[in-house]
């Protein structure tokens, strides 16, 4: 046996293309299209790299306090990571330890199976319907844990609170992640529901309403019984994954609400006027609450309008998946952005 | 069952205190007293936050080139990451699974043992000798892998290339990590080894000499299929963890080798003080090639010293475990902080 024998043999998620150049427009991996807040700008220009020969905050206090002040939950309520994917790592390890297979659907964050599979838990997908809508009595059986996107990637389908409840209703005796990466851009929160089950996990990420995918930051929220096993979790592997520059500018973006506001208002407006466009090319789609579209044509094929968009330099996603084969997740981008993937579509579906 | 039933329960590493309180002497997390690199600080300034709406580099190719011409070896010999927690977590995952026990040192840097507990690596640990000594021979034997942190800690004791020599060529069917976290400080590295050797795998980071543990870098260099495994690994659970800025500030520090060098200088010069110091007042201590001493006294307990040192608002480490509970880890701090704790401690032992 050699050492070349017990590597890692794993198949890696792969992210939207980043090409070797520059002059192209990138809608394939849901980016904000604007900036972080100036607030963010400023707390990075000001802050004192001096400090950086100390260890973080190692539970990320100051940026914790600030989410929770925002969100109106108690400091206990909050853990900040390294991004999302981190969060949801760290809960899949915390939270889902009973042996029973976790439920998700069978169409969402692709992450999901993976961490399964890293950390041996086993598993059970259950299908979406064909408009994409979860079925919340498909959750209702005997399980290890539930994790629902709402809204849901990549198929930009949202759902309200009493489908949230419904499947926590079910569910008492599991941990229910509900992942709200893409909530701010018009989906419904479920933290009003953490006051009821604290068997309840929301996560939540930086990198999309709030522009700074760059930074990597996400959090979760949920009773402090499980934010307490996230840290026991966290503190195992990693005690410092939050930097302090990072949480710096956590803390700025969390504290421009004004900003915040207005970018998310931007976005979702020209989502609106793409849809419609795309709708009269001839493609279908379900009502986004997210800041991606997820739209099929009635002729083209999904492929060659991704390699036909590459070759315009225009980037979106095309996952080669069942089910979804035939669609593509298209980011909304600026309006220049997005009359640019317009015309190029129009010359391309005549 | 409910659900707390499944919720992790793991004992967590505790670092060293982060008293809440701003006016003490802070010698227990081996950080760097002086500050980074002013093209550190630069570097974060004229950083330009607006690009912070994109995901970062995903392989942090700019800094990974810093690092690889830095040390001499090609760019796909280098891996970044968030830390040397992060590196060492995923090294661990991706060449450790054989099955077979992986081997280190009985006292050793504490998260080895956490990380194969989560990850489910059998390990078996060897004694280092009465002097901490690490005896080669015991690690020619068959095994899944081997960890030795050169210079050690919290024992601060470096050996030569021929001791690592000596354990890749007992070990040719296993990866040999050497963690190189302190090497900086007048250790040996094992660079000159990694032509030879594609089963060695050296980890460094940023925290230390570099004066960077608030920014948590940390990078791995090997063979480009071992480098390839650590991206197996990582892509699989998240995709980008270095953040943009941290990038940036990486390549800064890197590239500012004057500074690297004289800050070093002056920890080793302040080092030398203190143990002069500390042997004269009886304590004894192995020379170390660290930013720390690990020093016993032949009177007073470590334990009794750690608490009495507290009180005076000077913060040491003390472990309560087998073999070292009456010895003191002190980081080495400026020479005004170095010299307070050298009043302080001559108040004590009369």
């Amino acid at each position: 046996m050699s050492w070349k024998d017990n590597l890692l043999k794993i198949e890696p998620y792969v992210a939207g293309e980043q090409p070797n150049k520059t002059d192209f427009i990138k809608l394939n991996a849901n980016e904000n299209p604007y900036p972080p807040s100036p607030k963010v700008f400023e707390a990075i220009k000001n802050f004192d790299a001096g400090t950086l020969k100390k260890y973080p905050s190692a539970n990320a206090v100051g940026l914790v306090k600030a989410i929770a002040k925002r969100e109106g939950v108690g400091a206990e309520n909050v853990f900040a990571g390294n991004g999302t994917d981190d969060v949801l790592s760290l809960a899949f390890r915390a939270f889902f330890n009973s042996g029973k297979p976790i439920l998700f659907p069978d169409i969402t964050y692709s992450f999901n199976t993976v961490w399964c599979d890293i950390l041996k838990i086993p598993y059970k997908t259950l299908p979406v319907d064909g408009d994409f809508n979860i079925n919340p009595a498909d959750y209702a059986r005997e399980n290890g844990g539930v994790v629902i996107a709402n809204p849901n990637a990549p198929t930009s389908v949202g759902r309200g609170l009493d489908f949230i409840r419904e499947i926590l209703e079910e569910n008492q005796n599991s941990v229910v992640i509900v992942d709200e990466a893409y909530v701010d851009f018009g989906g419904t929160t479920a933290v009003p529901l953490l006051s009821e089950y604290d068997n309840l996990a929301i996560t939540r990420t930086f990198s999309k309403s709030r522009s700074m995918a760059g930074m990597r930051l996400g959090f979760a929220m949920a009773s402090a019984e499980l934010i307490s096993a996230l840290y026991a979790a966290k503190d195992s592997m990693n005690s410092y994954p939050v930097d302090s520059i990072a949480q710096a500018a956590g803390i700025a973006s969390i504290e421009d609400e004004e900003y915040f506001q207005s970018t998310i208002k931007k976005v979702m407006a020209t989502r609106g006027r793409l849809a419609a466009e795309l709708r009269k090319m001839g493609f279908s789609l379900p009502d986004s609450q997210t800041n991606f579209l997820f739209a099929e044509h009635e002729k083209y094929s999904a492929k060659d309008i991704f390699e036909y968009l590459k070759s315009r330099d225009i980037y979106v996603r095309w996952f080669n998946k069942p089910r979804i084969s035939n669609r593509l997740r298209i980011t909304v981008g600026t309006d220049s952005e997005t009359d640019a993937l317009i015309g190029a579509l129009k010359e391309y579906i005549k």
